[in-house]
């Protein structure tokens, strides 16, 4: 059998299971994931034997060491993904409920019901834990999964896609529904993104080159974000401490997430908040590329900054600075370089405040907030699946509800047309 | 220049247009749909001259008669163009507001923004009032759009643009904003359906063959329904009358909707129904392909329905009648041969019901309904830019909320992350 059709016949199988999670009752997904977590701690020895093997392999094929790092297990982490499990199984049914339902004035009533997708592949690289926590969450929106790990993580995932499918099984759910793909082979990723019509949506979780690949194959929809290219914009009227302190956090809190601060615009009026927010940043170890303006502010503190830098993700702590004219050159800035992911502004007055809302054209905007907020868990989600940059279904931090769709519900006594 | 040259550089002409579009208030956006308003009425001379222009081109060529009487305006139906642009000018402004904002435990508040997707491109037959309609639709949800109407009604749709930039300039919004293709080669639409990045979503509205091309050919997001094979279940404990009523209604009310249904099912507990049905769709002059059971009941009356019939969207007076042992029968049959647009249950039992609503996966389900309800109007979406079958994004009759996307508002007061 080629790679081509064993992802076909998996996925077709996972596909054709996906109805009877649909119409389970949440009793059942959620006894599910509570059998899946008793089969992890059941299964630890095994599993940890299972990534010592993964673990063995990577070092006889000299992985990069940041990825020997996520794919590595332990006591701790296993205990992590349990937790996470419990994070899910406490949300509440996503799916299910009408919303909306109005009389109309022919006398029908119309509502909307939340109704998962179906079948969601989800492709991802060495973190093991991706493997429970995307299935969790695609049971618990009523959905059957075809997961891709990493090659490199292939004997964990194997111990923990028999977790999943013995946890499905004990709670009376087709063992199908969670598929986790067996092969090192790349051409399974390709086969994934082109099932139209079986896969409903494929969400890449991983590096750059990850997602591109999958966007750029992709005849499925894909729910994606490519870059985190995020500004934050001080305004003419800001307060100049917040001001310090918003950027001091949304660039040092953390340097490797999609919601860190890339890009720092600085109205001309408050270039006088420049010296100290530098002496802070520089304190902290963050490289300073700046427009011509900041560098003479600065001199040596600061290395000039080049075209390639406004539209760059550093993932590290550098930043790149720019003195702007008015509210029109930085919103003009965030849309020629910006990747729509988040933009904030500080601001303390409200109109343009609320322009700045309006016109920029991200994921997220803010007002007076660090960028590191952009996120899941901290918009009250209860969870993430990813987030998205692209406007189509689903926008910004994605949780549960990204998985699903809603029907129409019409109900009648009897209304005919006139 | 090539016909993709042209179409790219008219795209991103729209696409630059669209910010301002996006973050006009909607009395500037209303005024220009009255200025249109206004243009079409000084043009109607002009325009009956150009379609005159386009039937007599039409005669020439042998266009389908029914093509042609798509094509031809009058002044009706000039009143009426007129007429669905007031309905669109009155409906509340979709974009701009900010919905769910709450409090975060972290002291931020977030919502959401309905904001509009940016460029629509809209691809469709011979109608000329689609370019009014679709220009008005996208316009009054802050969309910029690119029109590509059928070759043989382009003297009308030359006119109709003339109209609609005039009216954009006058209200001081960039006329670029609506772009009509003024070319006949038919290269134009797989230009257009692979512009991703500069258009946000096509909509195909027309035949199943453009349909099906678009679909097949677009690499930018598809709003699109190809089929309405829609069924109607009589549940044993349906009222006999009401069952009747309705059928008779789904099916002859109109017969090229995809809202009509196409295939009866009957479950065997009700099966003395079936006589007095059959003879009111005779009468009716509707045709009936039975399996074997009902041809069993009306004799010569039924002819025999073949596998096809089944799947089959007949747009005409024809009927394809199914006795079924179960709720499950009947739900499998709809799973197996429908095609997700509309399917209805009749059944005075409330388990039944509210089983029928969770597990038919559909976009419109329904209960006690005639399926001819299915539609935009109808649910209060105040116009309806086409019906989805699709999952992702939206679905079922399509309002002005399905030319939107939601971006996330996250207001704070200095807030950091910690």
């Amino acid at each position: 059998m080629s790679v081509q059709e064993y992802v076909k016949e998996l996925a077709a199988s996972a596909k054709r299971a996906s109805a009877q999670v649909a119409s389970s009752p949440v009793s059942v997904r959620d006894s599910a994931l509570d059998a899946v977590a008793e089969q992890i701690q059941l299964q630890r020895g095994c599993l940890l034997e299972a990534n010592q093997l993964d673990l063995a392999n990577a070092s006889t094929t000299g992985l990069d060491s940041a990825l020997v790092d996520r794919l590595e297990l332990n006591e701790g982490r296993i205990d992590a993904m349990l937790e996470s499990l419990a994070v899910v199984r406490a949300l509440p049914d996503p799916i299910g409920g009408i919303e909306d339902l109005r009389f109309m004035t022919s006398g029908i009533q119309v509502g909307k019901m939340r109704v998962p997708l179906g079948l969601i592949g989800i492709i991802y690289e060495s973190r093991p834990n991706v493997t429970v926590d995307a299935a969790s969450l695609c049971l618990k929106s009523g959905n059957a999964v075809l997961l891709r790990g990493g090659s490199e993580a292939i004997e964990s995932n194997r111990v923990l896609a028999t977790c999943i499918r013995a946890g499905l099984t004990r709670a009376g759910l087709p063992p199908e529904a969670v598929q986790v793909l067996d092969t090192t082979d790349r051409d399974a990723v390709s086969a994934m993104v082109t099932l139209n019509g079986v896969i409903d949506m494929v969400v890449p979780r991983g590096g750059k080159g990850l997602i591109e690949r999958v966007a750029r194959d992709a005849t499925v929809p894909v729910l994606k974000h490519l870059d985190g290219v995020c500004h934050l914009y001080i305004h003419a009227d800001a307060d100049v401490k917040m001001a310090i302190d918003l950027a001091i956090n949304a660039k040092t809190h953390r340097y490797g997430t999609c919601n860190t601060m890339e890009s720092l615009l600085i109205d001309q009026d408050v270039a006088t908040l420049i010296p100290d927010l530098a002496a802070s940043l520089l304190e902290r170890g963050v490289e300073l590329r700046g427009c011509p303006r900041v560098q003479r502010i600065l001199g040596d503190a600061c290395i000039a900054a080049s075209d390639a830098d406004w539209g760059t993700e550093y993932l590290a702590p550098i930043l790149s600075l720019k003195l702007v004219e008015n509210f029109q050159e930085a919103v003009d800035h965030i849309a020629k370089y910006g990747s729509g992911h988040t933009d904030g502004i500080v601001t303390n007055c409200h109109a343009t405040a609320m322009r700045f809302l309006r016109v920029v054209d991200s994921s997220s905007v803010m007002v007076n907030t660090s960028t590191r907020f952009a996120d899941g868990f901290e918009y009250g989600l209860g969870a993430e699946i990813g987030i998205s940059t692209d406007k189509i279904h689903a926008r910004g931090p994605v949780g549960l509800a990204g998985l699903t769709s809603q029907k129409y519900v019409v109900l009648g006594n009897g209304h005919i047309r006139r």
